[in-house]
């Protein structure tokens, strides 16, 4: 049973404040995006990687569901490509392409490579596991919920709206 | 485009008071149900034909996965099987043997045939084109939106949340 | 692994002669059939229940591709409702009406119940297990095939085929 | 309408020999493979671009279950990397990665680019149209069939299988 009870908490333990990202470039924004400035509409990263195929085959289709059914001015949908493994095929200019080709229109983010270490740097910041993660935040900031693997569009819906109909 | 903005309306017009149930027998419930004895909780109601393709490949499942993602004393789902061609083909004997086959565990009423017309009394009421039909009712008894054919899981997802944080 | 190799034997055990239908009725044919008279093509026969999920949702799907990806004078499909269960549920009025909802075309005959026995005749002629159980005749007449459950279309493909291209 | 009937051409015009592969890497083979060396065996390539949409989520996948469903001995499955476009995402090293996430175990060769031209060499000499496209080559070398395009699985197990039983 995975019941989604009202006033409940996801699989996801912290609900502080979402750590702002740490980003190296844009696709499909011509101003960078910062959580602060998207600060009073609810926020969806999908963390991905292009040659991860969970995330081709459900996490980044399910972004596109979810941009086309909520409001812009109520949810943001923000891409960001955690690369932590096959550094030398999944550059930017490899991302580019496959944006174009999978028809991705919501902004998204190069997370920033650490030096030394495969983890990037936002990856780090919110301790995500692998890909696809899909990390919920709420009108003021806060990190609700995040999701390593599949989570139901059902499920995913009822809880982008929870937080939707939250005060700003 | 078919973006769900909050505070909308759904697709469907009327947002009165549900007409009550009027239905000549129940399946998986030992007593009858009433939309009144289900005031303060959510109603989703699958409007259904057993031999319909539609409520078999999309309708029903759907309203199985809803049963299983939201807790039961906030939404309760309701089948409901509105006959209205081949009626000697989908009996309640024959619905009763689909149930089983079909593992539906949630309550399935069977809506009250009107005598001399082939649509039945209920979905005479609500002035249904057809099945699947899917009906939200609010926690105080109001009809909120009612869609025939598919619609998405994410936006359904989102619309039984919106009528569940309303206050009773 | 779940290989074919050329001249294998399939999961079934039995090549001889493929026992004669028993049947009560047909529906989407003028005159009854046999596999008598079907002599020289490849016969494949559907066998299911209208109210088996794994009929709908597999068997009888993959039964209409095979009909409009093979030519008829070369393979012949037919569907056989071998009621073993719910028998007061899946008549043949029932059986008429399902058939016109899913749009199955090709020709439908109704098993002959066996009086004290819920397996029907030709079910239990062929020794099925249960349904959906697929089996492909020869030109010859021999039964060369017989799978209860999913069997891919690639290999499905394959089989009939290799049934075709043998000598009458 | 979409039949086979035996004899059939499929919808590809060539059926003269074909030619040769022009290649510059291959992956997951220890030594290069050549038709001529393929000859005795049925061949089919699946022609594709790592990101290409088509490709990964239909042909790839199904070039896969043909390597399943036939036996190596009788049926090589082959897998082209021509690229035509995006010619600086989808280098060698991207494809290594994307070959290991992916599973394919089949032999992948990189089709030659030809300078100057986005078309690479195995490509245009089959006139390929776009990717995937799907060939199959007989036994005895010949060009049988050439999709571009999804084609379906009870299709080309007909196919493939009608190509097998021919005498090499």
């Amino acid at each position: 049973m995975d019941q989604y009870y009202l006033g409940g908490e996801g699989d996801s333990a912290s609900t502080g404040p979402a750590p702002e990202l740490t980003v190296t470039q844009w696709f499909n924004t011509d101003t960078p995006l910062t959580l602060e400035a998207l600060r009073g509409r609810v926020v969806v990263i999908e963390a991905f990687q292009m040659l991860c195929p969970g995330c081709v085959a459900h996490g980044l289709p399910q972004a596109v569901r979810i941009r086309q059914t909520f409001g812009a001015a109520d949810v943001a949908v923000i891409g960001l490509h955690t690369v932590f493994e096959h550094h030398e095929a999944m550059t930017p200019t490899a991302l580019e392409a496959f944006l174009y080709e999978y028809h991705i229109q919501f902004p998204v983010a190069v997370d920033a490579p650490c030096e030394g270490h495969p983890i990037p740097r936002t990856m780090a910041a919110y301790a995500m596991q692998g890909t696809p993660t899909l990390i919920l935040i709420d009108r003021r900031g806060r990190r609700r919920a995040q999701y390593f693997g599949e989570v139901s569009d059902l499920r995913l819906g009822a809880e982008i709206m929870a937080l939707a109909t939250e005060a700003k």
